[in-house]
């Protein structure tokens, strides 16, 4: 079975390269504001959008290498392979990326202006949905083996 | 530009139409447990687990209607059209769901049992990723129109 998707928009971060990238997007300091436009068609599924203040961004790995061997890759920051559901490495079967943005403004033209993304500048965006704490949010979630590596969040 | 997916996998819940399906996968009491099978070449990929209370389940909304007009829908529990992006809504662009589950138990033949899923019997799965509270956990989070209408969670 074959799947078909096709961009709703694009993406626009400071991160020009891969190798640019943070390993999440929080790390930056300060984090940079990215901006997310969508193609004309769609603005006005951004309608009721206002007093959200956290969106999930899906979008489309576009720069990624050949997918892993066995579907294990070693991160940058640990020294043992993983299998790659147990990371959150760009190199998966379905490249589909996932970030959890602050959503700081919608500008008068449909822009928004968003926090907390690591993709590159130019990714393609696959949806865009208002983040849920009823259902979304597991603050006390164990990690498993990325324990150690956690991002340590501001008060 | 047309981007391409491939099931990975396919999620097992108790609903076997749309109509049966819950508006979110944490309102039936008590909630069902559901079982997701991965394709036997994408098991490797799941080393490294273990640990991990929690996961993010990205799948295909395969039994959806006619893509709504003005991309504008009329939740069943709201009685105003709002955007899809403003909406958790399947009748999305692109037909990515998304479901924040609990792990319960990786049985030994790959199989996990999850629960909090809201999706249709034979659902194909995309992705699956671990869920990181440093980075997806946003406790506070305000819900705009939706606040009304917030899922209880239990103490």
């Amino acid at each position: 079975m074959s799947l078909t998707l096709s961009p709703i928009g694009i993406i626009h971060t400071p991160f020009r390269t891969l190798a640019e990238c943070p390993s999440n997007g929080r790390k930056p300091q300060p984090v940079p504001v990215c901006q997310v436009t969508l193609k004309p068609e769609f603005l006005p599924g951004l309608d009721g959008l206002a007093g959200f203040s956290h969106l999930i961004l899906l979008y489309w790995l576009d720069r990624e290498k050949p997918k892993p061997a066995g579907w294990k890759v070693t991160p940058r920051f640990d020294n043992q392979p993983r299998g790659v559901f147990a990371t959150r490495t760009p190199n998966r079967p379905n490249p589909i990326g996932l970030s959890v943005v602050a959503l700081d403004r919608i500008l008068p033209d449909g822009r928004l202006e968003v926090r907390y993304l690591d993709c590159v500048d130019g990714t393609p965006l696959l949806d865009l949905k208002p983040y849920l704490p009823s259902t979304d949010s597991e603050a006390d979630a164990s990690m498993g083996w990325l324990t150690p590596h956690r991002t340590a969040r501001p008060a």
